[in-house]
Order: structure tokens, then sequence, then C-alpha cells
């Protein structure tokens, strides 16, 4: 497999052709953003972390029967993965409150909900990524009515197993976002990432944070606490393997 | 029945014991109030006007099998009401794109949808009555399940009923808003009031607003316009009822 031309470049990846159709190659970036892109760190080892880690998670998602566009680490900081049209939404589920919920309904930090929460917010630069709900999905036709039960039923299957791998680990799933997108026959699978760049870890024992609202919040050093959320996934990994 | 103690007063009414349990005196206020509050103006009639218009239409809901709070109208700008356990959420139902939905989505001023698109907004002063989903209001526990799909359901025939009364006088609903409340037996009816105040109205061939839009965006003549919507209601109803 051979690194071609780059296609394009987001906050925390690079995607390149290959020479197969239909796969991607993905370098993880050694950078972090806040503000929506506004405050920019260069954080040297963080690209190898995340892909790491998301590497670990989407084979246990596969694993457990989940479709993803992942398909196999090949260095450090990159992997493979088939190329998605992405569906422009992110699913954001939220097993107890924290970040904009918890300022936006002020409710205690980490109250627990009965049933996961389920937010969509509309992947538009022009309109800054607003929150939206399903009836303006539909209406705006980005999906149809049985794609988006499908991709919220999916999110949901996701939080259970990633939920039960970090719980192995330690780690307290508060809440992580997913994207979506659209294979070359039409099947929507898991795209994206899975990182504590996209999700909120909590230690099951002390609370203490495991992800980036150590950067957000300048309250920890992110590769430390990325580098020790890896080590958790590993070690549980072998537990879970004996 | 008897006027009694003042209970409370809001941006657009006045609610006052009766000699009656369980049924409340309404005043229908002589002032407008725009930005949440923040610009208040005195208007002659309008609370008159209102009070008229809100009576045709929930004579003409309740005619259409909708349990509402209505009772029955007592003056020119006083009406009665059942006393209700308020349900603190602002149901909107748009049938094509207005006000906030169309400057956070950048869609054509009055786009039709192919559904009514309903969106939900939490009633609470010290969290600025926010945009909520459905799967937030029930992590809050606002309500059930079975009581929200209950009240979009009802919000939904209720845009039914008015979507044709508003057309036999020459107007297209764009969109409104309404409030339900429980009544002391627990059973859910529309409460509130419908009014230009709660709605969009446009006139069906010349696409002139006719609502508190006017008032808003300093266009028109409030009292000008809504006295006209009062006519054209009155007019088809006489049509009607031939
Ligand atoms: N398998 C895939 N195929 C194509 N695009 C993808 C795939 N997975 C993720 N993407 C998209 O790649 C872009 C770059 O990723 P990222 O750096 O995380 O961007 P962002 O700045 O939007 O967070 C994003 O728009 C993301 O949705
Ligand atoms: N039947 C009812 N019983 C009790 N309260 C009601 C009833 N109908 C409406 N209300 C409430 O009365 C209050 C005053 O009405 P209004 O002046 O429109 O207030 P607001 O400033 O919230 O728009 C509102 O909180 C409204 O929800
Ligand atoms: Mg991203
Ligand atoms: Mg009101």
């Amino acid at each position: 497999m051979q690194k071609l031309a780059m296609i394009k470049e987001g906050k925390a990846k690079r995607f390149y052709e290959t020479d197969e159709v239909g796969v991607n190659w993905v370098e993880y970036l050694d950078q972090a953003t806040a503000l929506n892109g506004k405050r920019k760190d260069r954080i040297i080892g963080k690209g190898s972390l995340n892909n790491q880690i998301d590497t670990i998670l989407f084979e246990d998602l596969m694993a457990n029967g989940i479709k993803t566009h992942f398909v196999k680490q090949v260095s450090q900081n990159e992997q493979l993965v088939k190329t998605m049209t992405m569906i422009p939404l992110e699913v954001v589920i939220r097993n107890a409150a924290s970040g904009s919920f918890q300022r936006k309904f002020k409710v205690e930090y980490l109250k627990a909900f009965k049933k996961p929460v389920v937010e969509t917010f509309y992947k538009s630069d022009a309109l800054d990524d607003p929150f939206i709900n399903e009836s303006q999905i539909l209406a705006l036709e980005i999906v149809t009515e049985t794609e988006l039960a499908f991709i919220i039923d999916y999110a949901l299957k996701v939080n259970q197993v990633l939920t039960a791998r970090y719980a192995a680990a330690g780690l307290k799933l508060v809440d992580f976002k997913v994207e979506f997108g659209k294979t070359m026959d039409g099947e929507i699978v898991l795209a994206d990432e899975i990182s504590p760049d996209s999700c909120r870890l909590v230690d099951e024992k002390t609370l203490e944070s495991l992800d980036k609202d150590v950067f957000r919040k300048e309250t920890g050093d992110l590769v430390d606490v990325y580098t020790e959320v890896l080590k958790r996934l590993i070690d549980s990994q072998e537990a879970t393997n004996v």
C-alpha cells in the first residue's frame, strides 16, 4: 500500500489517497485545538497516542459487530480507513452531565442520566456547527428518517461497547462524539475517530479527567493523560485476553 | 363570576383568581415586548385584539375536538380559563422557514417544509428559555416520554386546524408557538394563548406580514395589522357559517 497525494486536512488528521481505490491513508496530527480551532497548540506525541487508542477501540467495536471505516494501523501515528462520503452530523451521546449540557441546563457535574442523552450537531463551517434536532435534520434533508433512526441507534450501540471497554480500564465514559459516513455501496458505518479528543473520561474512583478537557481547561498535561488512557486500555486488553 | 386577587403577571397577560375554584380570569395587556422583554411598548387596543382573536381560534380548535383551557370571553380584553399547572415547554411548529430557523440554517425565507418542523424550548428564566431536544427533555424529566409524544402530536393537530382556519381568512400560517398545561385531574390540554403575538402569518397573495414581526422589525403598525387579522377571521367565520 502506498501513501499518495493529500486529499484533505482537518483539525486532527490528514487524509491521503493510496494506490487502492476506496482506501485512505490517515495521519494523526501532533496538534490540539480548542474554541472551534481558534486556539491551536503543537503537542508532540498526541497523534501517535490518538492513533493507537483509536485502533484499540475500533478493533473492539468491530469485534462487537459494529461496522466501521477502520482497515488497519500502519504506523505509530497512521492508519488505513475506507473512504467515506461523510454525513455532516456529529452525534453526541451523554451518560452523565458535563460540558455544554451542564452549562446550558445548570445541572450538577456528572449527574447520571437514566437513559443516555442523544444530541445532534450539523457539521457546517458556514453555520458554525449548530445544535440541531431530528425534525430540523429531516426538514433540511441531511439524511432520511430511516437513516437518522439507524445512526442514532448505532451511536447508542457504540456507547454500550465503549462504556464496557472503558469500564474494564477503570474509566467512566461520560460522553463522546461520533461521525458516520456512507461506503461506496451506500452502507452507513461508523467513521472518523474515537479518542480522548472526542470524549470525556473520568477515573472511576477519583473522578479525575483523562481527556481533552485537561487541554481545554489547562488543568493538566495532555500527553501524560492520553498516555495513561492508552496504558490502561492495553493493560485491560491483556487482562481480558488471558 | 367575580374577579378576585391577581395571581401572576407575564409579558402579555395578567391572571386573577375568581370565586370559582379552578377558573382564572385573564386580562390581555395593552403592551408588546421584544428581545425577551428587553424592549416593552404600551400599545392601546392590543389586549382587546389578542383576546378576541384568541377566543375565535380557541373556539374553533375546541369545535375540532382539541381540548383547551378556554372557558369563555367575558369582556373585550378578558376571558376565563381553567387554572393549569403549566408544562414549562414552548412547542414551535413551522410550516415554512422564517425567524430563528431561517437565521440559524440560512435557508430561503418562507421555504416550505415537506413535513412541519417541531422545535421545543425549555421555559426557564434562569436558563434563558433554551432550545432543547426530546432526549434532553426526558433526561431533565420535564415530562415523561408518553406526555412528550402526546404534546407533540397535539401541537401538530393544532397546526392542522389553525392552518385551515387561517387559510379560510386568506392567511398562511408560517409558524406558531403553543404551551400546554395539566388540569387538576392530570389531563394535558392546550393552554396559554394563540394570537399574532405567538405566530407568523403572511397574506397568501402578497406575502405581507400580519403578526408581531411588524413590531419586532418596526415595519408596520401592530394595531392596524392585528385589526386586519381579526376582521378577516370574523368575515371568514360568517362565510363558513352561512
Ligand atoms: N473514512 C473517512 N473518509 C472520509 N472522510 C473522513 C473519514 N473519517 C473522517 N473523515 C472526515 O475527515 C475530516 C478530517 O478529520 P478531522 O481532522 O477530525 O477534522 P475536523 O477538523 O472536522 O475535526 C473530517 O471532516 C471528518 O469528518
Ligand atoms: N390556563 C393557565 N393557567 C395558568 N397559567 C397559565 C395558563 N395559560 C397560560 N399560563 C401562563 O401564564 C403566564 C403569563 O402569560 P404571559 O403573559 O403570556 O407570560 P410570558 O411572559 O411567559 O409570555 C405564562 O407563564 C403562561 O405560561
Ligand atoms: Mg475531528
Ligand atoms: Mg406568553
